[in-house]
């Protein structure tokens, strides 16, 4: 059978037809994607994509149908997968050495486009819709609240706080301004810190610093640490040496918020598409993994599982970006960028809606929390 | 130096003196209790406080104190914790011929002994304190209320549930008058059966069996599962069994609530005093062994640490059991029964209050909520 005939047949198990009109159909414009996508799986979907080969008016419900019926196991032992396998297994890619690739690669490609893209506070994680939000702006203050919540800030002013990952510091200033919190927020992207600066600049309480988490000084120590959205670049081979370095840094009474996108199964890899054309170096932990790794070192206080929150949030940001494309410089984000860009996002929520990720707010204390830890939803 | 000085100078580290005037302090009434606890560990200070070798006025606290500071820690590999591990690595101490043991050991004691003890439906599991309860009755209440909206019993009448280790009927008696659920337990307890049918006679929606898990006939599905307080007799060479199970006994939107002790730390043994006095073939999971053993076959949609709330309700416990061992028959539990029932609450208390032991409510799914799942604390 023909891989034209082939991918028809798989497709049609998941309502999806070839050149159909409903939103989640595709439009074949070049009929190399049927090779592209058997010889090299998830690598070549997205690379038919950004080349045009394919259209689809809703990308995130293509993603959602195809992996709500598990179609995607046909693809799943691609070759590019394999090596991708292979390379996380032998080497670490996650190294010090290595750190500020992910910066450079992924969160320097622009900051007028996170900025098009982004709530108001710039907050690139998945935003709290549970608590009613309407728009993103809410709905990320929403989240950096529940965050603040979750770690106690509110009992208490002053305390200090890292934040491994601050991005462009949206956290540290929510917490400075909402509950007079000292942040140091550390991130490995120079754009981050140069507009993150910028932006804290009347904030006397809020440090943001260039700096990989295993360069901090363990004799500086904080009443409490989050991590929002870093995690997924940290690596299986480095789980046991990142709690160990949180634990080392966080008072005896303090607590760790962990956010991080999680895997539903234990692997060491990434999608290969999202690997070479998004997050390089990166994974995403399962239960499992974060379980032995933080076993011995950290006690579980409380995990929330907030998935279809990134579905909204996602699609929050898509609509956002799709309003900009005109208004961003074209010789920066070429066509090409932008379909690569729309393909990450949409397939995401897709993916987070049909289950196939989930987003964990994770809180772990030392000892345990003396008298018991209370959580909210 | 002396086993009675050595003594001394650990237990001085948590602030315990030897025929001192604080509630925590001992009184020794007979020094074999030195000789006992180096021998044999954890299990010699059971067995020596049983023999009335030693007193205090306040067991729970004690433990708390030896706990905190982790002394503990100085008797860890005590030769009969040796022999439990090796017991435990070499057989499956949870296999179906042996399933009913638990039942026979603990739970046939004697209905009269927990009906003294518990709250007035008899439910042998952690209370919930946190909505402000100011007995057990409501405590316990709130505890099965909490259980039934994790598993939105409150969004539709009729729905089918089954409970793995269901006691008295407890759980099924409020589903089925607060929610209008059809509920079946299932307990490998003779009397929980007897005293159980008993006191749902009423509930034609009811069904108590005597039945092990493993018998339960995968053609027929529930909406919902629920297992309160019988996942730590499962032990961990059957967690894979175990939720293999219930996934095939449950409808595939259908939630499953576990709600267990669990370990810190993974070991696939109990305390030896635990395991020879009050639950034999019995373990406690760890995080990693549940992730484990449910990866593949669930997702966790939440995880709920309630520890501190076992300390209140054990201590309310034994206020019941302390008003009542003169009521209850002296022939059946004489002197001994009673120092070794008050050890054994007493020692968990101090043992959940120092967050040595935690307690969890999980709710799985078998492929994700869709829209995703909202939880209550």
């Amino acid at each position: 059978m023909s891989f034209e005939k082939q991918s028809r047949n798989i497709l049609e198990k998941a309502g999806i037809e070839i050149n159909g009109s409903k939103p989640w159909d595709i439009q074949v414009n070049n009929k190399r994607i049927y090779q592209k996508v058997f010889s090299k799986g998830s690598l070549g979907l997205g690379e038919s994509y950004m080349d045009g080969d394919w259209d689809c008016k809703s990308v995130d419900q293509f993603f959602y149908k195809i992996l709500s019926t598990n179609l995607d196991k046909h693809f799943e032992y691609s070759i590019p997968s394999l090596i991708n396998i292979a390379k996380a297994k032998i080497m670490n890619l996650q190294k010090p050495t290595r750190a500020t690739q992910i910066g450079k690669h992924h969160y320097d490609i622009g900051n007028d486009l996170y900025q098009a893209m982004l709530d108001q506070r710039m907050t690139y994680t998945c935003a709290y819709w549970d608590w009613g939000a309407n728009n993103l702006d809410i709905a990320q203050e929403d989240k950096l609240e529940l965050t603040c919540l979750k770690i106690n800030l509110n009992e208490r002013k002053g305390d200090r706080v890292l934040d491994i990952g601050g991005g462009w510091g949206s956290f540290a200033r929510f917490a400075s301004e909402n509950h007079g919190a000292i942040v140091k927020a550390i991130t490995v992207s120079e754009e981050q810190v140069t507009l993150g600066k910028k932006l804290t600049k009347e904030y006397p309480d809020i440090e943001i610093a260039f700096q990989d988490y295993r360069d901090l000084d363990n004799n500086d120590k904080f009443d409490h640490i989050v991590s929002l959205g870093m995690f997924e670049h940290v690596g299986v081979k480095n789980y046991k040496t990142y709690f160990k370095k949180v634990s080392d840094l966080l008072n005896e009474d303090g607590l760790f918020l962990l956010h991080t996108i999680g895997s539903n199964e234990s692997h060491s890899t990434i999608d290969p598409w999202i690997s070479k054309y998004i997050f390089p170096n990166s994974m995403l932990p399962s239960q499992k993994q974060i379980a032995e790794a933080s076993e011995g070192i950290f006690i579980e206080e409380d995990s929330h599982n907030l998935s279809t929150n990134y579905d909204k949030t996602l699609m929050a940001w898509h609509e956002n970006i799709s309003n900009s494309w005109d208004k961003l410089k074209s010789s920066e984000y070429d066509n090409r960028f932008k379909r690569m860009w729309e393909y990450y996002i949409l397939s995401c929520a897709g993916t987070f809606r049909a289950r196939k990720m989930q987003i964990w707010q994770k809180v772990f204390s030392k000892e345990g929390v003396q008298g018991g830890y209370q959580s909210i939803r």
